[in-house]
């Protein structure tokens, strides 16, 4: 059996603190072979920088996807080219920089890894997300013994069909982009685990990682605001795929969560889902 | 103590038998003091008619609310009007027909509830929600001991948002409209329960709802095609809060999901929240 | 000197006997070798059928092209292959049916007619029209001796692109969708004939051709209400292009407006710009 | 007969510079009473400051509206107080600064100015702007002897449906946004004068008043560029609208055209609508 965890959107300095202090000992509890984490909010909550993706993947991390934000910070896109193991989404432009996809090693398993953009109220421009999971199988091919598919999307519809599209050729389709986890971890008939969003790596009092006031005050007044990353209630949000290289299919996917050890207020004080 | 459950968008046929079939058992098993159900996909997947209303109220449901498929169903919009436990989402345009809030009453307790939809991405018009919301918390004033909200909504920060703006003022703020139950039940820092989306009651073995085939045709060709019902794997989803009226706080939020006996293929075979 | 002729939207009968009864004269007056026009709203408002396009055809339509609505009447994908002189939009998915461009001839000369849509605001799924318009003329190459584009898409900024990124590449860039003739008819610099949107051919006493007061009763409460094709005030609106094709330049770009002689009420009185 | 000249969306430096040169001299051969000129793009493109405003009306404008690019600029919403004839769109929410509506007078005419935004694509949060209108309408009742009404949206149906809802209860319904003038200006039906878009004052060899290259770049890569104002083929674009207070009607609009003195490359050669 293979582990393979998938961290979601890693959201400024609480995410990538907790990724720090947290994702060495997970991978050592769960046997974890791989560790594929996107972090498009990395940087002060927009986009990803050298620096960042240095230390990212000195912290465990194996390979970093990024989403919508991928060109959000200034520079980037003149250091991506350098990663070998960062991807931009597959279905952006073909003349955009960057690798789309990364190909990882564990255990002589050899696992493609590439994120495709859905179209459905995201602002990028991006190719088709089914013809592009096509063409990117079929481009990897040999390459690589399986492929995990990150789907980054708004729409729940877009993330489902993209599910099925794939099922049985993908050893697992994965939501990001709306920073909260579904309860849906599921493994389809054909073998392919799904999960329409893994959640967010970041701090959950909060909108979707930045501080509440300024976002209500976006909302109500509809004035611009500067939305600083949030401070308390931070976890690692990820979900850990267990696949099977002989039957070669998916036999479980779970939602992971960690709460950090610091103090203050916690979002939830009970619910019928928690991990702790 | 009170207990509540809200039963997410019930989906055509399939939705409305687990409900005629599973409903009452659960009512009794959980000791649930009153029920509310958003149905605006309840008629073959879109809107709702007189019919379906009147025998979903007689099979358990106290309330009934709706979304941004409200109109879908000609002729409803003349027949609203006479149902006392069926309200229109309140921040439509005052010359909507419909209540725009319902109060059920259980154990002496008053219940309010309404709906807000969310205006990210949503095709329809609606005020603001967030000042929607305020208004009909002061309109329903001492009419009611509590309020019960519901967000229709797409985006996960207008949800997240709208759980903050209400903290401590209602009862609960939960979310419906994606179709997708999110992994996220709590109980915020002042005592308002919170769910983004409570998920879909209907067959998951579906995008949404819907029968796959179809709706990836229109996703890869993007020509017209027909969405029927699916079949397979039908689930009730729905939050069950459970209220302290003394402390005037939700002390529990938990998502709920009974699948339908029948045989057939199912989605998940397995997953890290599953709750058979 | 060549003369093309591009009428915009036609919009149901109106649009189609203003066409009938007025074209045969206005090709002769101006000495127009050929004409082409987007039939897309044709068909009662919506898409086109083969008995509309054969009709269009027999009246001194050379060419028809087509928009976000192409597919908007049943049955029409299956008709679309048989006819020659009718092209969909060239940036929609491989897989859709109808050919992405036409040839036509006047003179010696043969014109490649082809349609892109843009992809700000409209919905429906198109490949990016900036790449498509660039492989077209790359596909059509030689097998024509110029190339007239339309741009069917509602914003601007997407329209003016295209014009600059065609100029001195194609004979025009002409735009349509809108509804609303533009009065910014130009030849770029390099010789490309433009103009944001040549308008609609049917009934101006309306909204984009629609009866007035449903359409308003749905903007202000946002119920689903029927649009009827308007009837008053009809007109037929167009682009004439003149081309020289030894200096392989558009040299002037028109716009033609006709209104039809029957009475009834007309929405302008007066105006800065009429051309009757 | 009294004369209102509307200036449409004023775009940076070489807007302003055209006014300040040119609007004097258009006043005076005109006999224009009142100047209205909305310059949501005044300063760099986006928005406005206190000090442009200052000069803008000390160029001839009589009154200042703006569109949603209204909070572009910070500091401006903590200035926009302190203008007496500066108004921001009268559909934002209640709680933004600034006055909803502007009260200017000539020969003893008081005239009511004001905009609503539309709802269609934009991007700021806006109130329905029918019903916004006839509130406004209400609101200023004898306060004025007429209203000047600014419909600021992209939709060319939300600008016609306007016109429709408003003919004879204003004496002009114009459309700014676009930055493109239509071909449309006329007196409706019950006496109101109408355009879609009056069009851009500023650079028009450009994308809406921006450089084309980085434009081009941002279509087809889709990655981040900066948009600087453009500096060619500058124009003064507006509407005319001369209005019978006897009669309480508009009896003629007019698109106005003004081309800068200055040298260097301009788009149109030719032209059926050209106004120099
Ligand atoms: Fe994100
Ligand atoms: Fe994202
Ligand atoms: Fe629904
Ligand atoms: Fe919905
Ligand atoms: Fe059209
Ligand atoms: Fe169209
Ligand atoms: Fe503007
Ligand atoms: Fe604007």
């Amino acid at each position: 059996m293979l582990k393979f965890l998938f961290i979601g959107d890693v959201v400024g300095r609480p995410g990538r603190d907790i990724i720090a202090s947290r994702l060495p000992q997970l991978r050592a509890q769960h046997g974890i072979d791989l560790v594929i984490a996107n972090a498009e909010n990395a940087a002060a909550g927009s986009g990803i920088t050298g620096v960042i993706a240095k230390t990212l993947l000195s912290c465990g991390v194996d390979a970093i996807t990024l989403g919508d934000h991928v060109w959000d910070q200034k520079g980037w896109e003149d250091e991506i080219g350098s990663f070998e193991r960062v991807c931009r989404p597959a279905n952006l432009p073909a003349s955009n920089p960057g690798r789309d996809h990364v190909i990882l090693q564990a255990k002589g398993f050899r696992l493609a890894v590439f994120t495709v953009l859905g179209r459905q109220y995201l602002n990028i421009k991006a190719d088709c997300p089914f013809l592009a999971a096509d063409r990117m199988l079929k481009e990897i091919g040999d390459k690589a013994n399986g492929a995990f598919v990150e789907i980054h999307a708004e729409a729940t519809s877009e993330k489902q069909a993209m599910g099925w599209h794939l099922d049985g050729r993908a050893i697992a389709v994965l939501g990001t982009h709306t920073h909260v986890p579904t309860a849906d971890a599921s493994v389809l008939p054909k073998g392919t685990a799904f999960m329409c969003d893994v959640g967010m790596t970041g701090p959950y009092a909060s909108v979707l990682g930045r501080e509440v006031k300024p976002v209500l005050e976006k909302f109500i007044t509809g004035m611009p605001r500067r939305f600083e990353v949030a401070e308390q209630d931070v976890r690692l949000s990820a979900a850990l795929v267990t696949f099977d290289p002989k039957e070669k299919r998916a036999t479980k996917c779970e939602l992971i969560t960690i709460r950090s050890n610091a103090s203050g207020p916690r979002v939830s004080l009970d619910g019928g889902h928690s991990n702790d």
